[in-house]
């Protein structure tokens, strides 16, 4: 590694909030409500405390768990009498600090409000509780020939999926979380329950409080509950691995298949490294070079037609090895080695932490922003692995540091800020959708400017005047 | 007509707000500023004081012509200073009285700030500025192989279509503007320009203040520039016209296509009157009954396959005389005379002006709520007719009324009224694409709730303090 001892470990701004604790009677009125689904033990504070970001753990000062919405009000009510900080759990597999209790307070585990309200079949929506997982979802649709499509990997739950505007490797065909939730219930800062939106596919009337609560990082309500579009189950699907002498050669046949406008459904880079990466954990012998993983959706003479598109563009831009795998058994294979990359890559590096980055640019612009950050951290020394929804321009680095090497962190650190700035230099963004949370405050500055942060926290101050949901995360408001 | 004197004409409670007119310093400024492009001429105020929408014209105190975002923040900065109203207008094709200068001010015309300021073709994005018209984007597109599919039918400005969360034809297949807006360049009511979003086709920084102004009506802040998304002209094209023995049978059809996920990519149904009012208007000899046009938009394979299966769902729900337009020039044809239908119309009974209702609800209600809708007007004995985006589950019925007749004004919104009240019981919305305007604040308030449209109020309220952007619309301030 170039000159590891440059940098100094990043500061964490957030270190110098003040805490502000539950006072005794709050604690008592929500012992009193709750029983024992209020916790004030450390293990359960620490376990809410923390999300799959490398950042320390930082415990609220209790944990309740909701199972309904007179809960969640039960909680605010109260949170906004005392001034006292909320911070929504729902999975807790956020990956930027989103649900540390910087500031104390808290936890309200929604997970237990995991309940199916409404499967409207015929008009392809559905109404859940926040609780419920993806997978849990989708479970219960099969047998409708139903499925919601936005896959973050992790098995998050839809409301914490709302909360972050979730994405993942099916939305270059069927959008992300900003397209697909109809409505939502939200619980406001005040203890109120409103709703937004309605189960109509489209609508203008008034402002689209729905999209603002996307996305909000549990800043400005809870959510409660979510409607969301679904679609049918494709008549046929088909996935095809494809390997490729370079990244660029790769990400090239992306930008060709998304310009020709070829409908694809999944369109997934892995780098070498990615890819020897879960061949080890999932016993896979997939060949060793930066591939493409890809699915297609529609009649079985359109996903053949699609396939044959596609691999006329890869074999052009030298792509080979070209795998099917049209059984559920073997596309399940490759997507749960997809799903495996990250836990995948930290095996390749004993107790290490992986720092991960997330950017998403113009897709013209995806090969050069790769290129270019490959060739630093190549330079820095720092083991890496790629993983990347590159159809809508977005991939994630993944450096894998040494937790007891400041220095690391350190490099990881700046070599992310470059990518960054690189992204927002190439007309993309800082984020394509992990959120800022804790982490990517300064980036979205940079990328926003002062004068939308500051409307993002005149809105912030107008719906929540106590600064009580999920303090300190997106912006300060110092 | 049934009991035609039980109604009331309605009551306008814009007609209480105060006016706020424009000090002479002021007007002062703008005319050193503006030159000959500051109009206090009635002829202008009245035709900036109008809209679409049968409201009686409400004139601007004065009229300014932007060429340019630096114009628009010295109207902004003039009008924060004096507590002005700004009304932006674009093509002046707005229905729900959005444009009436209910409390006086300045109406900023923005028609001149029509540069396509640049296209990126390889990423499939443009950002034009606010004046440019839907047309004139798809005249300067045409020879990359590229298109904007959103289609209100008039040729509106894409500013004004942003303001209003526009929609149209194709929406069942490409959405509304609110997933095909990337970012804008919004002047603040204080005159200060911000950006939002970026080029990258996904995002997770922050709250999407892009979704926030797209649907607000110029109630936030001036929308100066927008990026689109972009999409390849499809490979083959294919329309059709149907025939159905009901409405209910056509509308039967549509739900089934939907259901089954067909791709279809215009689904409109034209009543009877609708279809005699084009076969008149614009000399065609259609069918006169209940119609479906729809289009298919994909490979020639795609294509084809779509048709087919559309074709045996509307044979087995009766439907005949299947015609298909597969050249340039015969689909141009039976879109325009589609999107003359509104004028077609009001031709059908001279004089008369059009009380036009928009709801949207979820498909499977769609039939039980157009239905109940005929059976209404039928019962009043107005002459009316229907258009719908029936795939998005969102028609449209326009009550024909003679304005002499106050009484008639009256049964029309009554009949307007029943209509909304159904489609917010069918949990559907109040406005699938016309937006609240001045007319629909009632019914958003039934819609949303209280505490949802309180919250609305809360965000205007921080973004614009002193009410000068585009006051008395969407809800009243109190």
């Amino acid at each position: 590694m170039n000159a590891p001892h440059a940098f100094e470990a990043p500061q964490e701004p957030w270190a110098t909030l003040t805490h502000r604790p539950v006072p005794d009677a709050m604690r008592a009125a929500l012992r009193a409500h709750f029983g024992p689904r209020c916790s004030e033990a450390l293990a359960v504070r620490q376990q809410h405390g923390r999300d799959e970001s490398p950042i320390d753990v930082a415990p609220p000062d209790l944990v309740v768990f909701a199972e309904s919405n007179e809960d969640v009000v039960a909680v605010l009510t109260l949170a906004h009498a005392h001034h006292v900080p909320v911070i929504p759990y729902g999975a807790g597999t956020s990956l930027e600090g989103h649900l540390l209790a910087v500031q104390g307070g808290v936890s309200l585990d929604v997970s237990r409000m995991n309940r199916i309200l409404a499967v409207h079949a015929d008009d392809l929506t559905v109404t859940v509780q926040a609780g419920v997982t993806r997978h849990q979802l989708n479970a219960e649709l099969r047998h409708l020939g139903l499925f919601f499509p936005i896959d973050p990997g992790a098995d998050a739950s839809l409301g914490g999926m709302t909360a972050t505007r979730a994405s993942g490797t099916n939305a270059v065909r069927y959008g992300t979380m900003r397209e697909n939730v109809l409505g939502l219930t939200v619980a406001t800062p005040q203890g109120e329950l409103i709703r937004t939106g309605t189960r109509a596919r489209k609508s203008s009337a008034g402002y689209d409080l729905t999209r603002l609560y996307v996305g909000s990082e549990g800043t400005l309500g809870v959510v409660c509950e979510v409607t969301l579009r679904l679609y049918p189950l494709p008549e046929a699907v088909s996935a095809a691995v494809c390997s490729f002498p370079s990244i660029d050669a790769a990400v090239r046949t992306t930008i060709a298949i998304i310009q020709m406008g070829v409908p694809i459904a999944r369109c997934e880079l892995l780098d070498a490294h990615a890819v020897r990466a879960v061949n080890r954990h999932d016993r896979l012998s997939l060949p060793e070079s930066p591939m493409l993983l890809m699915e297609f959706h529609g009649s079985e003479a359109g996903v053949q037609e699609q396939a044959q598109t596609v691999q006329e563009l890869a074999r052009d831009m030298g792509g080979t090895d070209f795998e099917w795998a049209t059984t559920p058994e073997d596309r399940t294979r490759l997507w749960t080695a997809r799903h495996h990359a990250y836990l995948s890559a930290l095996q390749m590096r004993p107790g290490c932490r992986c720092v991960t980055t997330d950017t998403c640019v113009p897709i013209s612009r995806l090969a050069e922003s790769i290129q270019a950050s490959v060739a630093e951290v190549e330079d820095s020394g720092l083991p890496y692995f790629i993983v990347g929804h590159v159809g809508d321009g977005n991939f994630h680095m993944g450096y894998l540091i040494d937790p007891d090497q400041p220095q690391e962190r350190a490099v990881a650190e700046r070599l992310s800020a470059q990518m960054v700035s690189r992204a927002l230099a190439l007309e993309g963004t800082c984020t394509g959708e992990h959120g800022i949370g804790l982490h990517k405050q300064s980036f979205l500055l940079d990328e926003a400017g002062a004068g939308a942060v500051a409307q993002m926290q005149a809105l912030k101050r107008a719906l929540d005047p106590h600064n009580i949901m999920n303090p300190g995360k997106i912006f300060s408001l110092g």
